[in-house]
């Protein structure tokens, strides 16, 4: 994707709106993630949400948006598509496909993204397994699509809700990397869901291993976004997180074995 | 505590076996623990276990060990108590007394390691909400002992015992951070149960604000610790660990306000 | 659907194999069920799968059989689709279309069986909040199908795959009665994934207050089932859920009042 | 213990107020639970509370109380014991000591309990394996005490709090009863928290296999209880309770074998 390779020397920063919501809102975030060094453009022209009376996106009109954004600032975009008949409309627009959460094990939307031949970034489920995620990612790769991201992006635990949305899962890093060539990020906007946790959660998970970053960010210029405004960091924030990202990092992680991975459940 | 200081400008590393088995054992690992830099001992004399036929510590002579140790190497030292009958003579030995995971919820210690006037380290339960601990550190401090440190050490959640012994939960560290003027820490080593989880755990807990580190450390001079072998660390890890632990880092996290945690449980 | 209908003075039970394999083992376990009493059958034409190298179903030809075995038999069948682009095809052949745990946020979907006209048999997600299951059920709604069955199967906890596949949660039965007027039905087969355990969490379920069953049936004069063979019961046992489904229950259960759920958070 | 014994032909029904809070209020509820039909009593001398700011119970003036309202009643009664130091004393005044969900990995409360001669009702912990419960109770087993019913009551589950207290785990139940030659109890009233979900709860737990149940009870003569008031039954739920446990029942159920258990956790 235009120089952008993930599981390479350095970590890839994605960052950008949680929603598409006009071209003005979109081509300013863009800018602004652009000027602080990020790697990748994120923004989702549809939205999938708990209940259907919430906004959903701006859909097919989203998408043209992103494409322009993309355009006037050089990153590459990364969207989600969640209806197996749209995916070969959305790649059209989109650098990298996204499969959210919700869809993780929509077997029928794997195969598809899967066939259109482009990246695609598998975010891990709410409860998923690793066993089901890296399940998951074999149904992209039977279409002999290889170039698959995960994202851990939280899970599911009786913590979620008290003072975080979900509970960010970061020994998953090194295991993923013991068990799979797959490169994998962390989103850490969605793991915590609370904008002041972004920063420190996104050097954690650089130190932990991961590969890179899925951010979301506001423009502060702008009006509160349509959706998880509680969770949007701001384009300085993004910076010091970029520069972090960059700096020289000592790799010394050992990736566990199987064997110490086994042996995990013990007393 | 002889110049610890929890809290304070820079992160306290405490380091030593899981269990205190011998004199020689222990007096090898305090000094490798020292050389590395750390600035507090650990070892238990009474350890607490899932099945009474596994090895429960060698009790008494442990402490006796332990003091022996600490004063050789001028290292303070923590050492788990479990009976309230015990905690004046543990008290007599260790320069700080932790109270474990299966134990956060034992008020009749609680109020014990209240009344002995030596610093509280005080483990995260399992299973328990923010508001369960804090209120077993209430339990504590109504007997007038603000001396209090906090650790988390991985939840139980369904990825248990998968590919980590529990779930680390980061998240909860800013979150410790506005609710209470104590001080966190986290115990990488249980929270990953992977040794080679250990350093990039200690890294990420850092980087999310943690107060310091507990960490379990063997000597590979000498014979496999009866517990937890699998997750302890060497003493060249440890003094990367702690390296990383002395190195300047920018303290931009703000702490999020109470109303951003409230906020966390939206869709 | 010709007279089985949820939510009225006695309990339904659905019953069949896990997948559709042949003909004869579909009409074999049909006829077994429709003995035994039950009410509605079930069996896949298509199985969502961890694993892609897993039995998947086989497909299209599955639902033929399904519906020559309802038709033999006189009951009706659901079946569970997962592509939008079948849901037209497969309601051709289903008098109920289910929607699996795995796709219970799949929105496209749940839009594609809302417009089919036809009942919906929707299955909770494995780490689905109750609001989050009942939004799912709005999307359904939205499209003025109303005729919408919940299911719960099992969530993910840490207890999962200890002594059982997953955690039966029979507390949202009544939760679920005070806050929609659905019917709510359970699915013992997955959420203890062990057969000796269906016969007992059968006759839990209906005395918490479930409107009805669903379980999978084995066939002893046929080979092992393709997938799921450790919880499919055989026609005896069926015949005796049947039965405690059909006795008069003491329906004295005083639905909760929302002031009840939302008081059952504290300590 | 006069007459109840667990674990054989028909189950035991335990009840009474959360908190003994005076004689008039204890005797109340224990005469109303002994019409209703119910064959222990149950009470709170000292209460474990998340905060210490919250009612304790009255403690050794509570024992008195209970003693007294059993010897009225002719019901034995059963009693928390949180401090090994109280141990004796408190055996003195009950029939059956109880170790609360808290103290499950309390060991030397465990051993001390051990040593009492009395019965011991060991809770499950809130996030205790099943591994870890057995464990614990052959802490108490190891004193020569084998006279231990365990006491499922509800653990920790992204669900809690949305809805119940906590997770009902009846799966539970066949495990330990394949596992173990110890009696195992469901506690409802904790497991679910809401007062309209215990009858339903008891009467599952019971076609789960439970050998009995432990359930608190209000007199609604008398002030609204100091603790748990949301959850507390009035006697004329628990006297259909009583009568549901005393009905005859198909005891049908095979409990499952090793191998079955040891399967559960397959896709």
């Amino acid at each position: 994707m235009r120089g952008a390779r993930f599981g390479a020397e350095r970590p890839l920063v994605i960052a950008g709106p949680c929603a598409v919501e006009s071209y003005e809102q979109t081509l300013g975030v863009a800018r602004a993630v652009q000027k602080a060094g990020a790697d990748m453009l994120r923004g989702g022209a549809f939205k999938p949400r708990t209940s259907p009376h919430d906004f959903q996106g701006i859909g097919l009109e989203g998408l043209r948006i992103l494409r322009a954004a993309s355009d006037e600032t050089g990153l590459p975009v990364v969207t989600e598509v969640m209806d197996p008949r749209l995916v070969a409309h959305v790649a059209e627009f989109a650098d990298m496909l996204q499969v959210g959460s919700r869809n993780m094990q929509n077997y029928p939307l794997l195969a598809e993204v899967g066939r259109a031949r482009k990246p695609v970034l598998l975010k891990r489920g709410m409860a998923a397994s690793l066993c089901e995620w890296l399940g998951a990612a074999e149904y992209i790769a039977q279409q002999e699509n290889f170039d698959i991201v995960l994202c851990e992006r939280g899970i599911k635990a009786f913590a979620c809700g008290e003072y975080s949305r979900h509970v960010l899962d970061l020994n998953v890093i090194p295991a993923v990397r013991s068990l799979s060539f797959l490169p994998v990020i962390v989103d850490p906007s969605h793991a915590t869901g609370v904008a002041s946790m972004v920063e420190p959660a996104s050097r954690a998970a650089l130190e932990f291993g991961s590969h890179g970053l899925l951010i979301e960010v506001a423009d502060s210029a702008q009006p509160e976004p349509e959706c998880d405004a509680a969770q949007a960091i701001d384009a300085q924030t993004l910076a010091r997180i970029v520069r972090f990202a960059r700096a020289p990092r000592l790799e010394s992680m050992a990736v566990p074995t199987f064997e110490e991975l086994h042996m995990a459940g013990y007393d």
